[in-house]
């Protein structure tokens, strides 16, 4: 029988969305939560086992339905396990259904288009999952606190006023409402990292040789800028968060719970589309008969 | 320490690899050959798991490595386990590191172009495993079984005469050499299935409720060319095989003997191309400590 996520579990994830932006305020989650779990590794590992088989049987029947895509978009502050997590909780479904896109600085040529083409060009098929690393609301984050970025963006003059943030904002939520309408199921997950959390993570990079690579001065200098982008954040999800296409904002500081909850959050996702097989019409029952028929003549 | 793919493992995989075309017949490969293995359904998945765990970690090592992409292509007969491998050899694989494009037949917009270009939109960047699902082979294969395909291609004329195919297989041969030279790491493989199991699964396909949406009447029509597509793969694969670009023919009438040589095939090229994670030069270093004290000052 197939497994269902369990009402306490909904009721966990439903502290950590945010359906509506208003009066939204990202204190209201603290980092450092477990939602009241002490789970140690072998324990975190075999529950998210759990959520993983849940997730790659619904990811089967999203593809055999083949009427709606998921897009799963993730944003977070460097270090707060945006890789690790799509690892995790990824690995182990069919990437035949899946398919990851990591956007860096835009190419001269994407600066030629408006800003959320080359993400358009990343969207999922029906029946697939599509998992944009970034995405179109770094528009309206590193884009925000960093004023440099805008300034080679060759936005008509008359765009570049106080109210761009609240444009751009207003424009992601109205192309997020258009997919949502078009059969795209959208969830957004920003892993909030505690600024402390940040700190230790970056002393690891820096301290074990094998993190070495991950790590560049700078992921220092972008610390430097930690309020502006929360500011950036909060301003980003009271915009946009919207029953359709909610926000998760998912505490950070212990990456097994990063892993949970999002895996559970995408379970439940797939779960409420109630997904189904494609039936077989009497038509084709009878072609199958005649099908039978040919290969035992042969 | 890194487990390595053994002496007798790389013996078996040489078997089924087609380095030069020459003298190939398919015949020489039995679709029902198991290597000598009988393995119950536990132990296949455990070996298969041993395979997926050097796979995950030789994509990291690729990933990280940067400079060589992995291009998988799966060609097959119907109901010869495409589909089926690549979710169970792949799951497993981080799907940021790899992508899963399946070909049906083209669109209008394809066919205004040449026939790789569709393809060539689908490569791997560096660093990454991409997997077509059908692929450009298609061209010298279905096209050249069923003449109104290759009618509706819009062809000039004078291109369209008997040496069509060997044209073709000189062009995607070429073709396959310019992307090695650019670091591309290329396998192909043939699923070699008896004409008599994939009656078998047909059969399934249709008398198990479950496994009817995989089925349509245009399988029994494929099916009764069958001869036509054998000398067609025959001749793509001695058109094409290069050390650079080699063939698997592997044996398909047995599921788990097929993943166990798919996974075989991919871990050992990856491992023949000593992949490295960067090394940290001495300016980098320097500039983690400068990281490490600006941190600890805070």
């Amino acid at each position: 029988m197939q497994q269902r996520v369990t009402k306490s579990a909904r009721k966990l994830l439903d502290r950590f969305r945010v359906e509506t932006g208003k009066g939204f305020r990202l204190k209201q989650i603290d980092p450092a939560d477990t939602g009241g779990f002490d789970l140690d590794k072998n324990g975190a590992k075999a529950k998210l086992a759990d959520g993983i088989a849940m997730l790659a049987e619904a990811q089967e029947r999203l593809y055999a339905d083949d009427r709606h895509s998921l897009l799963l978009i993730f944003q977070a502050m460097d270090a707060a396990g945006k890789d690790g997590t799509i690892k995790h909780v990824m690995s182990g479904v069919n990437p035949q259904g899946c398919q990851v896109t990591s956007f860096k600085h835009p190419s001269a040529e994407a600066l030629d288009h408006d800003f959320l083409h080359r993400h358009q060009a990343a969207l999922p098929e029906r029946g697939r999952i599509g998992i944009h690393n970034r995405s179109w609301y770094e528009e309206v984050l590193v884009v925000r606190v960093r004023p440099e970025i805008l300034a080679a963006q060759k936005l008509p003059k008359a765009e570049v006023t106080k109210r761009i943030w609240d444009t751009r904002l207003a424009d992601i939520a109205a192309y997020e409402r258009y997919l949502a309408n078009q059969g795209t199921v959208i969830l957004k997950f920003f892993l909030h990292l505690s600024k402390e959390e940040q700190k230790q993570r970056f002393l690891a990079r820096i301290d074990e040789p094998e993190k070495n690579w991950k790590f560049s001065m700078g992921d220092i200098v972008e610390r430097g800028r930690w309020d502006a982008y929360q500011h950036a954040y909060e301003q980003a999800i009271r915009g946009t968060a919207a029953p359709h296409a909610p926000w998760y904002v998912i505490p950070a500081d212990n990456k097994w719970f990063t892993r949970l909850v999002v895996c559970g959050a995408i379970v439940r996702a797939l779960e409420d589309l109630d997904l189904r097989y494609p039936e077989v019409t009497d038509a084709q029952r009878a072609e199958l008969g005649r099908a039978r028929e040919a290969l035992l003549a042969e």
